[in-house]
C-alpha cells in the first residue's frame, strides 16, 4: 500500500488470501485476473473515518472545536472516576491565527501508562471501554483520536499528550495518527518537569475551527456538564482571555458501579452461537451461570430441561449443534428471568439534581423526577428529568464595567440563560451518562418523548406535534451501561420504545407537580387580579364618603386606610 | 482474545506495542501495570458494527430486509455497469418460518474470482470503490457483509453465495463473517452446477424480518430502483409468490465515466502532507501534474512560485517540510484551477428521466431539468429534478379476480401510487448515484432544499417551512464520484451548501415550467366552469323561446341545439 494515497489511482498489486477452512474449489486457478473484483482491497478504519469524518462530528470549524473539548472532556472524567480521584479538570482554548485553534485539556486523573499513550491517542477502534456493560462516557474507542486526526488533517499538526501516573514521571509523547495504517506514529517521547498535578494528563490539538459563543458551543457544552457532574471542579479559559470556575458542589463522587454481564433475554441467537463457541466454561450449565447475569443453577437447570434435544447440564458447550443451540435460545426467551441488577448504573440523584439545576438555571420552580431501572435489549438504563420553569425579571440586561445598562448578545443570552423566554418552545438539556448532547436534537429519543407527552394537561401550551411553549427548561438523563447512539458522533439516542416509554413516565411524574404549582399561579393570579380592581375603586368611596359623612381630609384618608387594611385581610393572601 | 467475548469480561492479558519512532522515555518500565488504560485493548470494526448495527441500518426487521435487498441490488448494478453488462437482476424474497426470510439476489454481472468471495461477503472495510473517486452506488465496503452479518448474528445461518466468472465454473460458497476478529469464516467452497446464467452471482441470506408493503418497503425501493436505472430488467418475487417484472426502457448502458485524481482545492493540508510522503513523483512539479486533475506544467510552476519558501519545480516531494508543505497548500488555495473534469459523472439524462417517469408514475404532467455539474470540497456532482403533477381519476379502485371492485388498502396505494393526493405534501423520491433513499428523509439535504424553495410563486400552496401541498412527486437525484452520506446506512445527504443551492436552481427549473402548466390548467378551469355555467341555462332559453315563438318540441330541441354549438364555437377551446 505504500504507493498508493487515499485518492490516488487504484492499481496497486493485490495480496490478498481468504482464510479458507474446507475450500474444495478448483476453479481458483482459472479465475482471470482482470476481473473488477480483484482491485478490492483493505480499507482502513481511520481512512474510512476521515473520508466520512461528518459521521464522526467533524463536519464543519464550528462543531469540530465542540467534539475535541468533549471528547476530552469525557475521557478526563471517566478516568476519574474509575480510580476514584474527584476530578478537577482545566479547559483552555486559544487562537493560533485567525483559522487556528490551540485546545487544551488537563485532568488530575490517574495518568496513562507511556506505552498506552500512541494507541490511546493514535488509533481509532481501541479503548477499554468498548468490550464491557458499564456506565462510562466513552464506549466507542473513537473520540480523542479522532479529534487528533481532524487537528492533523486541517493543520499538519501532531497531537501532545503530557502524562504522569503516580508512581511514574511526567512523559511528553508528540503523536499523530497514519491513517492509512490506522496506527499511531510517536514522533517524540520524552520525560519533561510538569509542574502542579501530582498525576494527571494533558492533550493539545491545534486545529482549524470557528470559535462561536451560543446553544451548541464549548461553553454552553461546559456548563451542562457542570450541571450533570456536581462533583467536578471545572476551569474554562476562553480564546478572550476570560476564565469561567464551576466549582464542585459536593464532594461525594458518583457512586461506584460495577460491570455486569448480558442479560440472557438480550443476546441474540447469533451472539449465543458465537459465545458458546468462545466460553470457558466445561458446562452448559456453567456456561449459563458465568456468562450471563441473573442465572444460577436452579434457572440454569430449567431453562436446558425447557430446550431438551438432547441438551443437558453437563453437555460440552462447545460441541452444541447449531440446531440446539437455537433450541436453547427458544427456552432462554421462554424462561421468566429477573430484570439485571441496577448496581450497574449510578443516577445522579434528585438532590444533587435540584442542587445543579438551581445553581445554573434562573428560574421560579423546579422539579425533579427519577425512574427505577428499567431494562432495553437486555441492558439495563435508568432516567432522570428535571423542570426549571418560570423566568425572573431583569434578564437579557448587564451592567457593563463603565456603569452603562446593555442588552446582552443573542448567542451571549442562549449561553447564560438555559430557560426559554414564555413565548419560545421550552429548552430541551438532554445528557447521556452525564455527558452533555448538543446536536441532532430532533433525531433523539428524548425529543420524540418530550413531544409525544401532553403538556396541555399540566396547564401548558403546546402546539400539535411540537414542544410545549413555555418559559421552561427541561433536562433529561439517561445512565445506562450501554447508551444507543444514532451515530458515532453520539449526538442522539435511537428511539428503543422501552426508552421513550421511559422518558415519557418521568415527565408525566414532574409535569404533574408542575401543574399544581402553574395552576396554584394562575389562582394567584386572579386573586392579584381581584384586589387590584376593588384597591382601584377605595380612594372613590372615601371621596363619596367625605361628600355624604361630611368628614374632613384626614378622615376621609383615614377611612380609606381602614378599608384597604380590611381587603387586605378578607382575602386570603 | 480466545477465551473473551464480545460481552465478556475483560481481563484478558494485554500484549500491545507502540510504534515508537524516537522513545527517549525512562519511564516506561515504572508504569504499574494495574492503571485503568492499561485493560484498553482493539475494537473489531465487526464487533463494533455488531454491537452499533442500527448505524448500518439493521435496527428494526422490517427495515433489515429492505437494506440486504438494497446492498445486494447495489453491488450486483456496480459490477454489471463496470464490466458494460445489461443488467439482468432477480430478487425473491420468500418466509422460512414466521419470523425468518430467506433473501434472494442473482444478477447476470461478471461473477467473481472465489478467492475474493470470502472477503467481499464476510469482512467489513473491503471493496474495490472506496479508493478511488467515480460514481458507483457502493463506496464502503460495509454494505453487503453487514446484511450477512445481521442475517447470522439472528438466525446462525451463514451466507451461501454461487458465482460464475465468465472463463471460470460456477462456485458454491457457505460463509460468515467472524465478528471478533472481521475475517470471513468459509464453511465450504465447491463447484457446483448452476443452470441459466453464463456468468453472474446469487447471493442468499436468511434473517430475522417482517415483511410489509408501504412507502420503504423492499416493493418501492423495487420500483424506483427501476426509474432510476432504465437499462435495468428486474424481476421480482414477493414472499406471497407474485412475480412483478420491470423490462427495460433502453438498450443502452449508461454512458461510461472515468475515475478522476482529486481536484487540488478540495484537499486538505494534513491530506496534502500525506499525499507528498506517499507519492511516487520525483519532483514536486510531477506530484502536482501526477496526484491531481486539472494541473498541467504551467499551472503548476505558478503554484509553486506563488509557494514560494525554497521550493522549486524540480524539490523532491517527500523531502518537503512541513513549513513548505503549508506554504503549498496555501498556494494551491490561492490559484485559479479550473473545475474537475464532468466526465467522471452520468446523470439519467432528461429523456430517459421523462420515459421512467411517465412508466411508473400516473400523473397528467412531467417535467424535468438537468444542471450542469458543479464541485463541492473538490468533488464533481450533478443534479437532476423530474416532477410528476396531477392526480388521474380512479385511482385506489382495483377490480379482483371474482370480478368484484374494492379499495386497496393503504400500503398498497402507497407502494403502487408514488403521486401525492392534493391534499396531502408532495411526494419525494430521493436518488444517490441511481440509488433510491427510502430513509431519513428529514435530514437530508435533498428535502431541507425541497423545503427551502418557494412553490408558492408556481401556484401551489406550501405551509410555512414545508413540502408544498399538491397532487404531485418530487423526484431529485444527485450523481457524484464522492456522495456525503450522513451514516453507513446511506440514508440521507449531508447539507453541504453548494449540493443544497444545486438542488434549489434545479427545483426552480422545474418549478417554473410546473406553474406555465398550473396556471394554463387554472385559466382553463375558470373557462370550463363558465361554460358549464352556461350550458346550464340554455335547455331553460329553449323552453322560453318554445313559450314566446310557439315552437313545437323538435324545434325546441334544435335551437338548444344550436345554442350550444355557437356556445363552443365561440369560447375559445
Amino acid at each position: 500500500m505504500n504507493s498508493t494515497t487515499l485518492f490516488g489511482p487504484d492499481d496497486a498489486p493485490v495480496s490478498t488470501s481468504v482464510a479458507k477452512k474446507k475450500s474444495q474449489s478448483k476453479a481458483s486457478k482459472s479465475a482471470p485476473k482482470s476481473e473488477p473484483a480483484s482491485k478490492a482491497r483493505d480499507i482502513s478504519v481511520a481512512e474510512f473515518f476521515e473520508k466520512n469524518r461528518h459521521m464522526l462530528g467533524f463536519d464543519s470549524p464550528t462543531k469540530a472545536i465542540l467534539m475535541a473539548v468533549k471528547e476530552a472532556v469525557d475521557n478526563s472524567l471517566d478516568a476519574c472516576e474509575e480510580a476514584a480521584i474527584l476530578p478537577d479538570i482545566r479547559v483552555e482554548i486559544s487562537a493560533v491565527n485567525d483559522r487556528h485553534y490551540l485546545v487544551c485539556i488537563e485532568d488530575n486523573g490517574p495518568g496513562i501508562p507511556d506505552t498506552q499513550i500512541g494507541k490511546i491517542f493514535g488509533k481509532l477502534l481501541y479503548g477499554s471501554k468498548f468490550h464491557k456493560l458499564s456506565q462510562s462516557r466513552g464506549q466507542q474507542g473513537i473520540g480523542i483520536s479522532a479529534a487528533g486526526m481532524y487537528g492533523k488533517l486541517t493543520t499538519g499538526k501532531p497531537v501532545k499528550v503530557i502524562s504522569k501516573t503516580r508512581r511514574g514521571r511526567p512523559v511528553e509523547t508528540v503523536l499523530s495518527i497514519d491513517s492509512l495504517r490506522n496506527k499511531p506514529e510517536i514522533h517524540a517521547q520524552e520525560e519533561v518537569v510538569w509542574e502542579g498535578r501530582k498525576h494527571g494528563t494533558r492533550v493539545e490539538i491545534e486545529m482549524e475551527a470557528i470559535y462561536k459563543k451560543g446553544t451548541r458551543s464549548v461553553d454552553m457544552y461546559l456548563k451542562q456538564t457542570a450541571i450533570a457532574n456536581p462533583h467536578l471542579t471545572l476551569t474554562y479559559l476562553d480564546p478572550g482571555g476570560q476564565e469561567v470556575v464551576y466549582e464542585r458542589n459536593t464532594q461525594s463522587k458518583p457512586p461506584e458501579t460495577v460491570d455486569i454481564k448480558p442479560h440472557p433475554h438480550g443476546v441474540e441467537l447469533g451472539r449465543l452461537i458465537t459465545m458458546l463457541k468462545e466460553t470457558n466454561a466445561r458446562s452448559i450449565s456453567g456456561f449459563l451461570q458465568e456468562e450471563f447475569c441473573r442465572v444460577g443453577p436452579t434457572l440454569a437447570k430449567r431453562i436446558i430441561a425447557e430446550a431438551g434435544h438432547g441438551l443437558t447440564p453437563k453437555s460440552y458447550p462447545t460441541r452444541t449443534a447449531k440446531e440446539q443451540a437455537s433450541h436453547l435460545h427458544r427456552a432462554i426467551q421462554a424462561t421468566r428471568i429477573s430484570s439485571p441488577p441496577s448496581d450497574c448504573i449510578a443516577p445522579i440523584g434528585e438532590e444533587l439534581l435540584l442542587k445543579g439545576l438551581e445553581k445554573e438555571l434562573a428560574a421560579d420552580f423546579y422539579v425533579t423526577a427519577t425512574r427505577p431501572p428499567a431494562v432495553y435489549r437486555g441492558n439495563p438504563f435508568q432516567i432522570e428529568v428535571g423542570i426549571a420553569y418560570g423566568k425572573p425579571g431583569g434578564v437579557g440586561l448587564e451592567v457593563t464595567d463603565s456603569g452603562r445598562i446593555q442588552k446582552k448578545s443573542k448567542a451571549e443570552r442562549a449561553t447564560e440563560e438555559l430557560v426559554a423566554n414564555a413565548d419560545e418552545p421550552a429548552r430541551i438539556l438532554r445528557f447521556a451518562n452525564r455527558v452533555p448532547l448538543l446536536y441532532q436534537q430532533a433525531g433523539c429519543a428524548i425529543t420524540k418523548s418530550i413531544i409525544g407527552t401532553n403538556w396541555r394537561s399540566y396547564g401548558l401550551s403546546q402546539p400539535k406535534g411540537s414542544v410545549p411553549v413555555a418559559p421552561m427548561a427541561i433536562m433529561v438523563h439517561i445512565a445506562s451501561v450501554w447508551v444507543p447512539f444514532t451515530s458515532e458522533s453520539k449526538e442522539a439516542i435511537a428511539a428503543y420504545d422501552e426508552i421513550i416509554a421511559e422518558v415519557k413516565r418521568a415527565l408525566q411524574e414532574a409535569g404533574r407537580k408542575l401543574g399544581i404549582y402553574i395552576r396554584k399561579g394562575k389562582r394567584l393570579k386572579r386573586e392579584f387580579d381581584k384586589r387590584e380592581y376593588i384597591e382601584k375603586y377605595i380612594p372613590h368611596i372615601g371621596i363619596a364618603l367625605q361628600e355624604i359623612l361630611d368628614l374632613d381630609d384626614p378622615a376621609r384618608d383615614q377611612t380609606v386606610e381602614i378599608l384597604e387594611d380590611v381587603l387586605h385581610r378578607s382575602r386570603k393572601f
